[in-house]
Order: C-alpha cells, then structure tokens, then sequence
C-alpha cells in the first residue's frame, strides 16, 4: 500500500522517544483510524492500548513481543500483531516506515 | 487548519537530515501537493526547487533566509515564504510541525 486515497489527515505529528518516531493519524472515509510512521535506528519498547498491527512498508527491525523469548525480524511487506493492553521491544536496524492498523 | 480532508497520503515519509525532518506528502482533491512534517531541534540548511511557504503549526523556530542578516522568529500560526532555487537556515528551539505549501 503505497497510498490512501480519501483521507483525512492530521496536521500535526505524534512524536515519541525523542523523535525516534513520528506519525502522523489518518482517518479513512469508513471512519478507520490509522497512523503512518517512521522509527529510526533505535531499540524501543512500545505500549499497546488497542490490539495493533504494525505493518512494515520499507525498512528493516527486529521484534520481541511481550511474553515472547522469541525475536522475530520484519522487513518491507510483512507485519506483526500486538495485542491490546502489551507491549513489544522493537530494535530497529534502518530506518522503518509503517502503518499502524488497529484492530 | 488541524487536518485535511479527502486527500491522498503517501504511506512512505520523507527523511532528511538524519531523521531530524520527517515528512509525509499529501495531495488534495484538486491536484495540489503539500507536505506535513515534523523538525527536531537543530540547526538545518534547506534548499528549495519550486518556491514554498512554510507554515508553522506548533513549537519555536528562528529562520535565516538566503541573502538575508536577519533571523526572524515563527511560531504556531506563522509562516514564511522562500524562493524558489534558495535555501534558508532554521534553528528549531521546540520541535516544529509544519506544512509546506509550494508556490
């Protein structure tokens, strides 16, 4: 998914971690909300309030789900799912974007 | 303006400087391109192809522009124009958001 057509876009960016990573929400015609974003290289813990799925678009990282002794690596076309209410290590080795689906 | 409506975003943003401005595209309905993003502090050299205007929608800037001595100040609901082929230099003091509205 290299575009969304018909969307609303919020002006202003989210920045976490020292903008380490910046997205901006966007809002589908369906009133789905998603985030588009970068994470530099960088080893992160990010928290979960909905159940997500980070689809990775360009880049490269390495995940470990909370609960998991598992790390897992991610590159452009694939995706992982987060459960709501978790958490997830994520060591970014070049410069991702993504797409955050809430499920 | 906190968002735009019925447009098309580019999923993949723009990373400059290290990470240092990230921005995403977007294009209205009528054809017109225009780009949101985010500078961390710093101080950066932009050059411009096409002229812009840069409008700023949160934090704390001062901007020298080429062929100019003066730094001049931009805030949240302030915006500067630049030429087109010129360049400006930007001290960002608090993490901007801004739009890049080309000429």
């Amino acid at each position: 998914m290299s575009q969304f057509d018909n969307v609303t876009v919020m002006t202003k960016a989210n920045v976490y971690f020292d903008g380490h990573c910046v997205s901006h929400a966007i809002i589908l015609a369906d009133g789905t909300r998603k985030t588009l974003g970068v994470i530099l290289p960088s080893t992160l813990t990010f928290t979960t309030q909905a159940a997500e799925i980070m689809e990775i678009t360009a880049g490269h990282c390495r995940v470990l789900l909370a609960g998991s002794d598992t790390w897992t690596d991610y590159r452009d076309g694939s995706s992982f799912d987060v459960p709501a209410n978790s958490s997830f290590e994520i060591e970014t080795l070049e410069t991702l974007d993504y797409i955050c689906h809430f499920a």
